[in-house]
């Protein structure tokens, strides 16, 4: 089940509603990547207080570790980790794709060997759509091959990039039809590929049309490209996707990311980053990013944001967290981590209220401009 | 600023109300540790959530990182980590001493090469005190030497605990003299010492008595002698200290230990044992002790413990846990962390409300039936 409800648009910029089965999503929206059934060093209750409203998981983990037979006797990822509102899983091609050498890539899927044990594994469009529909995610992603930037050294051709994007789309028509068989009750998004070329772009979007997917995401960037080529393919899919439909950037990015998608008809972004950088004390505020590390945090004590609101910022200073970070204290990260997805999750809530208030335009400007002045 | 107030008793089980600078303290009382300004892995408010009454910090620790420089400027460590209830600290005696070859003891105190940067430096009574009064911890444990069971296979003999135990008596008069001096708003504790000799354990005892101190600790317990050797010295001490002040046996202990530790007489206990345990997957449960990693939780969708109340036992279950775990994820440490404190502090709640009720006897007979039962 999914519907989407266009609010409010504003060029490219779009204000939606998204229904799921397990409730209700506001786009623009972040969500937060739990890999493993767990955000990454912040409790569920944390996440539901910042006002997460879906998060991700990882299908290839999550079929590595706790693997199948125990998501089945919790009836899916929900009630296994404690989350009761809306969540999306990823199809696990990135993740085969990621392996490397050690993996083979065929018309029919990837064979592989477990990270885990070793044990010889199989991942097609159909076994993928199996293991979704056990993890009753709300989005289910269509199996794909995701188009690599360069391969040492060696850029993708774009012969190269459209064999790749024409088996992406054979696996989404096969994900389509497996979701279909096995009843699903959930919704299935079909990947835009086509690397770094706007004509396989355009072609794969067409195809992907034509099979009419309640919704669609933008796959292939994030995965080493320069950022120049990022924001090209950014500005020139999305808005070409259906309008009535919610669109997906997968895998980006900065808070300027995240922007720039909005203005180029994003509905939803994912990334590791927040969580990732608040564990090696990068961290985002309105005025810049701040590097905990850094011995000017010493004796510093203001928050690190003083227009947050976050659990660390209104109890706790600069100085402390350096101090935990200086200390390898658990803590640290925790507190951090709530801080960045904190900062994430208002900063998509701050352009949902532009977009509402129709001044997405002027916010857009200001958030610039207040990220370049520096903490 | 102390006072308390001795409640009721029940032969030499005591219930107590402790009134500090920063607030008030229900005994027995169970306080976590909080090393390094944290207890690790748990927020500050999830300890007031599951009713921490009072948190300690380590002034050797402290000390090293992040300095008093640091310290001075937050006004203590109260507002450095953003906790409002009252904080006891040690006095460092005891991580000096645990330096081992790397320090030298002399009448003066303690020097050593700190582990931290390599600076040499002198720990005194009088440094001790000039620390925790920058600090401004509730209660300031007295500077003294722990005396070791046994060194490189050499117990302790009666006339090396003798030596040791003058020392920490000097010690103590030195440390009420600073505190007095510096004017500390606070309480000061004195430490019985005599390693596992009753007559100078009583001897120790009655020396600190004559300086009509606020509170009073056993120490030197808990440092690798064999448990039966620690119940011989719980069972001497306590009820023998001032029945109008506050009693504090320190690093102890199991649950089983707390439990027998109030019918010993003891109002205050700290234990790095539930956090530390915690993160190695040791649960402790009404029912007996829990071990996470044991493959046969990898199914299992019952709580950790089901009579708790904690934010883990009330959200997920032990497969999810026990998954956690294998996944090295952050949030394994930090559920099992909040579980321990909430067991710790529950049992203290339990032991307080049978002695309110006059029937602590019937419950320690059911807390030892019940954590035989296994889980």
């Amino acid at each position: 089940m999914l519907t989407f409800d266009l609010l409010k648009t504003q060029r490219h910029a779009r204000r939606g509603r998204l229904t799921l089965n397990h409730g209700v999503v506001e786009t623009p929206v972040f969500m937060p990547v739990g890999t493993y059934g767990t955000v990454k060093g912040v409790m569920p209750r944390s996440l539901e207080e910042m006002g997460a409203q879906i998060i991700l998981g990882n299908t290839f983990h999550l079929w590595m570790r706790p693997g199948l037979d125990v998501l089945r006797q919790f009836g899916g990822l929900h009630r296994f980790e404690g989350w009761q509102r809306p969540m999306l899983t990823d199809s696990g091609g990135f993740q085969v794709w990621s392996l490397g050498e050690m993996r083979k890539i065929s018309e029919e899927g990837v064979r592989f060997a477990s990270p885990v044990n070793g044990d010889k594994l199989f991942l097609t469009p159909e076994v993928s759509m199996q293991i979704q529909t056990v993890l009753n995610s709300d989005i289910v992603m269509q199996f794909d091959e995701c188009t690599p930037y360069e391969v040492k050294g060696h850029l993708t051709t774009e012969a190269e990039a459209r064999q790749s994007m024409e088996l992406s789309r054979r696996w989404a028509v096969r994900s389509r039809d497996e979701f279909a068989r096995l009843a699903n009750p959930n919704a299935l998004f079909g990947i835009v590929q086509g690397g770094m070329f706007e004509n396989l772009r355009q072609e794969s979007l067409d195809a992907l049309v034509e099979l009419d997917l309640p919704g669609y995401a933008v796959g292939g960037v994030s995965v080493g490209e320069p950022k120049d080529e990022m924001l090209r393919i950014m500005a020139h899919t999305p808005h070409r996707l259906p309008a009535h439909k919610p669109r997906y950037l997968m895998g980006v990015g900065t808070p300027e990311d995240l922007v720039e998608g909005v203005a180029c008809g994003v509905d939803m972004f994912d990334c590791v980053m927040p969580t990732r950088n608040a564990r090696n004390g990068h961290l985002f505020t309105r005025f810049g990013d701040l590097r905990l590390r850094n011995a000017r945090y010493k004796l510093d004590d203001t928050p690190v944001d003083p227009t947050c609101a976050c659990q660390a910022c209104s109890t706790v200073s600069r100085a402390y967290l350096h101090h935990l970070d200086r200390c390898g204290e658990m803590l640290g990260p925790m507190l951090a981590s709530i801080h960045n997805l904190h900062y994430y999750l208002n900063l998509m809530r701050e352009v949902r209220e532009s977009l509402d208030q129709g001044r997405f335009e002027a916010f857009r400007q200001q958030f610039k401009a207040d990220r370049a002045r520096g903490v």
